[in-house]
């Protein structure tokens, strides 16, 4: 099935994307401009994305002491990104947006992911004029939102530091007023900040005239200290280059410097870099210290920040799922094409295996374990985009839909976020890995394209808060939440696919394996949390996250393989076959694992805990 | 616990090596000539691969069109290893060699393992002059064997070729007789070999001043064809550059050209080719075809191969758990300096988790999540270690047991490679997954060296047999093989553990649970042959591999802890509570995987097979 065909179904036939222009905000809408969108998409994507992916893999970023140096390729890519409107796809349309709903636009980017996933940084440029479409003043909007919505400018996070890493509340940033006038200022109250800021991508380039930094700091009180935690948390924008409120560049540098670039084991289409705000390299006003605008008030930063959480984690989890698509294709071509080997054919006197080597080889496909590696690979990269794909049309409801289906939405995406961020970065890397396999000695090549999507998938498990993190925080806070709500909520939506899968012969045996792994998610939750200790709780928070992942994938696919059956019931499309088989390797070869990682989190398992250190 | 104090407890509390010096080969060694060897080895990998490690990793080897180029940092540490003897370690004293038992060969060369991989290539050169002194003639062994042991020459093995990969039935190469006198040749039956070999290790450099290849090529029989199948193949040596009987160059070159270098995704160090013989670009005597010494007699090539296949197979495994160790000390180190975050203080009102932001950052080893994944690594590569060890030890016995033990030895060890080459090229990369992921962003930059560990050993899945083939061989072949009497004698071995680890209070619920998997591996391994049909009996045969690799493990694990147990009961050593956390970590974590691996084994699960190739 082409990644096109895969789309179709579940935008339209699964997730019934057409009816969201029943929607006022979405009404000029139709499946013909989503389509047009779409096709748009895929033709630049193979145009300008998929040829440059090994180059920028192999022309790395670099710093030629003034500016940061990109192959043309990813300045070709980047324009044609641009002109098609993309980064302000879900913008209203008097700010020059086409107002599609993020549904389309997080199907429509999967095209980008899986051609040259870091070429494809429009996310954080468009998360980054979002926060501010929300949070900031008129002016603010104006100047910075707009400029880069439409491309002239692009935009940035910065959020962790080399001391800090994932630990927000250590950040060390200080931003202090700028002058006795600084709350005057028309583009928002006026500071200066000095500190170091880590892992931050698209931090310098020349792709677009501007840079326009997002940043967490802190504001000292009155007796020059940071607040420890993330309360003292401010969020400022600081552009690279000084601009006035016309939007027009001052001439003047602002006090940011690149201080160091990260090479990477993979995803080196997206520079990633090490800024020094404040440092006195570039004084403004002849005085040390990187202008910033507050955004928001003060204190409320990681407020702001969280505002954006969902979509980003959505986007690291579709990048995921696409990367794992790509080598499920690559190697899917490969094992239709390579002759090799020869099916096994009886066993022998010995009770061993013979081959009848004078008949000619076959292609790999044949092989059962190729074919097992295929099926692995489809299940988890198209059950991965299926959940981001679901987890995108909740975030459309949370936002068109009526009070009570929004604040639904709102709460599911708290408890699925943690899975559609963590489960594709865990499993479709696995996918690449088995793309590599079936590749055998050429897998491991840098003639096929197989070994760097796996290099660049590792990133996954890492950026945008680790396995770790999201670990700790559906366990710790998500599953939690409101007396339990949000976990409610999800068993509700599983439980109603259990109830039309039982209808139907061929889905009722996993209909059961589902409800049962559901109840058993449930109680290794109380479980977990019986003694009340979060050391005990949380201990096993990975593989209780890898679980609930793991339940969450076989719902997935239970009901999209419900809605191929009702659609389809005889099966005279191939791709109903597909999806019912890739349903069926999911029950059979995936949902059982979940036994394993629950018995930990049940007897919250101290073996790891109490081990001393000297012991390892 | 340094990787000296694992091997020293393992080689002599665990596997008492030292005893070893009784039998009559080896009653020259004792614990001090042992040590003495590990010394150098640990000494000369300290000083000469560690710091080249990542300089082979960016100096990938080159062709400059005459001669293929490798850093400087290579040629010294081939120096210093040619220098050490270890290349004849296990040889009889009068060639020169040492007698040392394998099983100390096999941990002196872990420590070059662990410092870099891919600079290690003397066990090829072993491994080729190893088969010329069993199957070769005198002069074989005089002239090629010889000056391989000293260094003078390496060796290479050319099995694959680019049609066939891991199909030796499909050889294409065609040896032909050189002249009526071809039989008359002192250096053996001289014959013209022409075609294409792939994947060749050590191909080409300037390392030594000869390179010896083994080559697989087939006889045509009177009309001109190659038999098909295995049968057909003869094993012949093929220098680079031709030699007369006193073991000097002639100064001419032998017909094999350097056809291309493969450029991998780790492994860099070592040179990979495609090698092209007999294209005639260097003519010997005026004639196209590259001249080959006849090994052993026609047709029995695979024969002689075999020989040598258990011992380059756990090799493959060494370097996978040597790797993975790399990463677990690298990681662990890391843990032990990083302050990061801080621990979880209790829940809060609303059930979520609280954490005191005013208290100083804690070292990222107190994370409960943190020791969870040290604890996977030093469960995944100290187990795999052992595994290795006991293997090796199992050589020994073969080569100098009385009859009995020999025989013995030898068929555990045909059940047992399939598990030592498979399973650390599986877990030890997911210990590398690991390493990289407790360093957060900084293990994604290659300024730390886990990103490297973590490619080079993706290849150890791959070559000497790729896991699929591991597989097809464990369950399609050594379980049956002598109406499986392997796999009775390993489960003996295995069920005299648990009858003593079922006396030691803390480990008598894993003698249990271990006691459970092999009758379920018993039990699976008959349902799969249940119909007598291959197909349906291999169709899983890697889920098959993957669960028994897991029971062999934690079979590992479980006389590893019985024996610290009773040399320290009172775990007053650390390493000893290390051992015992190590083998809990296996017991509730890993071997409970084992279910939901062997539920589709026990069903002969045939969704992958049945699925139309349409449908994928």
């Amino acid at each position: 099935m082409s990644l096109r065909s895969t789309l179709d179904f579940l935008l339209y036939d699964w997730l019934d994307a057409a009816s969201l222009s029943q929607r006022e905000r979405f009404s000029d809408h139709s499946r013909e401009t989503f389509d047009a969108v779409l096709d748009t998409c895929e033709r630049i994507a193979r145009e300008k994305y998929a040829p440059a992916n090994r180059i920028v893999d192999t022309q790395e970023p670099h710093f030629d002491g003034e500016k940061v140096i990109l192959p043309q390729a990813t300045h070709d890519a980047h324009k044609a990104f641009v002109e098609s409107g993309m980064l302000s796809a879900a913008q209203d349309y008097d700010i020059g947006g086409m107002q599609l709903p993020y549904t389309l636009q997080a199907a429509a980017n999967s095209f980008f992911a899986m051609a040259s996933v870091s070429i494809g940084s429009g996310m954080l440029t468009s998360g980054n004029a979002n926060l501010l479409m929300v949070h900031g003043t008129g002016t603010q909007k104006e100047v910075f939102a707009k400029n880069e919505f439409s491309g002239r400018w692009a935009g940035t996070m910065c959020l962790s530091e080399p001391q800090a890493g994932s630990s927000l509340s250590d950040v060390a940033t200080r931003a202090v007023p700028d002058g006795a006038d600084y709350q005057d200022d028309p583009l928002g109250p006026r500071y200066r900040l000095t500190g170091n800021k880590m892992w931050i991508s698209s931090g310098d380039h020349e792709l677009t005239e501007n840079i326009v930094h997002i940043v967490l700091a802190k504001i000292p009180d009155a007796n020059g200290k940071l607040v420890p935690g993330t309360r003292g948390i401010s969020l400022f924008i600081v552009p690279k280059r000084m601009v006035n409120t016309e939007g027009e560049l001052t001439g003047e540098r602002n006090d940011v410097a690149l201080a160091g670039l990260n090479h990477k084991l993979g995803w080196r289409g997206t520079t990633n870099t090490l800024l020094n705000f404040g440092e006195g390299k570039y004084p403004v006003d002849g005085k040390a210290g990187a202008v910033g605008y507050l955004v928001g008030a003060p204190g409320k930063g990681l407020h702001c920040m969280f505002h954006m959480m969902n979509e980003a984690r959505i986007g690291v989890g579709t990048a995921a799922a696409m990367l794992g698509m790509a080598g499920y294709y690559a190697s899917l071509d490969y094992a239709k094409s390579r002759p090799q080997g020869r099916a096994v054919q009886k066993a022998d006197a010995g009770g061993g295996v013979v081959k009848d080597s004078a008949s000619p080889q076959v292609r790999i496909i044949e092989h059962a374990d190729v074919r097992r590696m295929l099926l692995a690979q489809k299940a988890y990269c198209e059950g991965a985009l299926a959940l981001e794909l679901y987890c995108a049309r909740l975030v459309d409801v949370q936002k068109t839909g009526n009070a009570e289906e929004a604040d639904d939405a709102r709460l599911l995406l708290e408890v699925l976020t943690p899975i559609a961020k963590s489960w594709p970065s865990e499993w479709c890397l696995e996918a690449n890995s088995l793309a590599i396999q079936i590749h055998g000695g050429y897998g491991y090549t840098r003639d096929f394209p197989v070994e760097q999507y796996w290099r660049d998938n590792r990133l996954n498990m890492i950026h945008e808060g680790t396995h770790g993190i999201q670990a700790a925080d559906l366990l710790g806070r998500k599953v939690l939440m409101e007396n339990g709500r949000g976990l409610k909520l999800l068993a509700g939506r599983i439980t109603d696919t259990i109830t039309r899968a039982a209808q139907v012969p061929e889905l009722a045996p996993h209909a059961r394996a589902l409800g049962e792994a559901l109840q058993r998610v449930g109680s290794a939750t109380q479980a977990a949390w019986s003694t009340g200790d979060p050391q005990a709780a949380l201990a096993n928070a990975v593989p209780y996250m890898q679980a609930f992942g793991h339940t969450v994938l076989a719902w997935i696919w239970l009901d999209v393989a419900a809605r191929a059956l009702a659609l389809d019931g005889a099966k005279s499309n191939p791709s109903t076959a597909g999806r019912t088989g890739a349903a069926a390797y999911f029950f059979h070869y995936e949902l059982p694992k979940i036994g394993a990682w629950l018995n930990v989190v049940e007897s919250r398992d101290a073996t790891c805990t109490e081990l001393s250190e000297e012991a390892f």
